[in-house]
């Protein structure tokens, strides 16, 4: 019991996906607290998209985890033991300490999970940075009016899910885009999506367009690619694109130049011609005015049920490598956590 | 005298550019004034990029002239006859019938020149669409601020030399691009741009990058292509780009998917990394709210001198197709012109 399980990067991405190999499972000891520190027993660690950047450099916003040291990412955990003011052995906190049984933390980066949570995992699916990108893009890059039609990318992943959601709760139309019929049932039975289509289907343009009768006004694209350029032709004047994720092409700048898609001069052309608006979202930049806000309605949101959440759980930190791969190869079904202890 | 020269469309552009071929000068009797009409006597054409919509269909706003019809495009002319109640005869207007030596009109899309033009032709050049954009794209669009950097795409262009000069009235550092040496002398000795760059140059990159040393807050893009690529890795956070157009594909849609440019997928990266903001112009849109500030900025700009003209100025209506094929091919030296008559 004395030690501490971790995940440490060795490995830069070779094929675009981040595979297992990038990652060793280590064995450390329980680190010890020093004065100031808490230790913090993981429960929960979220695998994000945007986790990309920190095995390998595609922003200015991220620094890469060094080769060597241990996997960072959002986490739940338990304090097991504190020498810090403001935090006591039991909290629940949510943080960033990353893949491994147990963190030590100075008290920084560390966020009260006090406000009845109804299960420890919704800090990361619920009010986790996904869903957070969600309100983001829906109330500040490409809020979309009642009666439109909006279409949202990724549509049971942890952003599309919140998103297609709280388009619904907007009054919208909703259709989403998704990787597989089983993924398009659930969206549309247990999500309440209007539609669901499926992009590996040979017909997923002219499906795309049955589904979009009126055009498209508000696009949440988390893809890219494809979808972004089967999606593009329906958008109506005036409308209004979230670039959220670029899930296409998790390597943005090597395929960027292979003109397998459209190129910019066509989006740009696009942008004159339909009046289109396109923000993209790097949800650091909306903490201050959003954070409070998003929290509130999204407990409303929940408490009422009017928001569900779809968790994809794997158990054990040994398959956190494994399920990070799968996210980029589309294999979760919902927002995807690890569960690391009760 | 009793004839009406005019200029038909008489073929679509088979080679991207519009040829003059395209076009064919007739001669048609003086048309004779209706009851409720007014004959025009033209006196000047303006040659503008956005006609190519009406040569060959590239977006859904402007109608394609039909085969055999007269082309469109601005015009100022004075009245000759007038059995419409609001004109008489010796009025200066501006107006919108096109490639002809006499235009007949119902009265309507008709604006009086009776706000003390210093000359006939600036009702085209300084209040015409071209300097609308660039004013549209200044202040609604891509507003920049003291201080920042903008860089303007064909710098002596119609809308570009406007574009170039409004950044210098905000207090800018204004960077020129430019097709050939010549011009961009132009825009820096007469138009008061801080610097301007030949795109044809070998290094063009490299001398844009020097020219920009604070990065670029503001792009007023009028080309696309080249000068897109080369703008866009020296974008600050939170820069805006005006789109006004695409002289790199005029004929849009054909090369949009050759890969010759930087991928859609490649711009919405940047997009979200460098919180860029996208604005296409449609000058029409902008018409309602813009064009009374438009108007009364512009007049002082030009009573006090802090805004210069550049017209490039052809002789006679037999020039214009010509003249046309050239503005695609880089050849006019400013705001491209015919005049028709005195």
């Amino acid at each position: 019991m004395n030690v501490n399980r971790r995940v440490v990067v060795v490995e830069r991405p070779r094929y675009i996906v981040p595979t297992a190999n990038c990652f060793r499972l280590e064995q450390a000891p329980v680190p010890q607290v020093g004065e100031g520190q808490l230790r913090l027993r993981t429960l929960w660690l979220s695998l994000d998209v945007m986790l990309y950047a920190r095995v390998k450099r595609v922003s200015a916003d991220a620094e890469p985890v060094n080769l060597g040291d241990v996997m960072v990412g959002p986490t739940v955990g338990r304090v097991e033991e504190s020498r810090h003011p403001d935090y006591k052995a039991g909290e629940l906190l949510s943080g960033f300490w990353g893949w491994q049984g147990y963190g030590i933390s100075e008290g920084r980066r560390l966020r009260k999970l006090d406000f009845g949570l109804k299960q420890p995992s919704h800090a990361l699916s619920a009010y986790g940075t996904s869903a957070f990108g969600a309100y983001v893009a829906l109330t500040e890059l490409a809020p979309p009016l009642a009666g439109e039609t909006v279409v949202v990318g990724t549509a049971i992943g942890g952003l599309g899910q919140i998103a297609g959601q709280i388009a619904k709760i907007k009054g919208c139309r909703v259709v989403g885009i998704a990787g597989g019929t089983e993924k398009c049932r659930i969206a549309v039975e247990r999500l309440g999506y209007d539609a669901c289509v499926d992009h590996r289907a040979r017909d997923f343009v002219e499906q795309l367009r049955a589904a979009c009768g009126k055009g498209v006004d508000v696009f949440v694209d988390t893809i890219g690619g494809r979808a972004l350029d089967a999606v593009v032709p329906l958008l109506n004047k005036d409308a209004r694109i979230a670039a959220c994720g670029l899930m296409a092409t998790p390597h943005f700048g090597e395929a960027a130049y292979s003109g397998k898609y459209q190129s910019s001069m066509s989006l740009l052309n696009e942008i004159i011609n339909r009046r289109l608006q396109v923000r993209g979202l790097v949800v650091f930049d909306h903490l201050r005015h959003c954070l409070e806000p998003f929290h509130r309605e999204m407990t409303a949101w929940i408490d009422s049920g009017r928001i569900k959440l779809i968790e994809d759980i794997v158990v054990g930190l040994e398959q956190a490598p494994d399920a990070f791969q799968g996210l980029f190869e589309g294999r979760n079904r919902g927002k995807l956590l690890v569960k690391i202890a009760d």
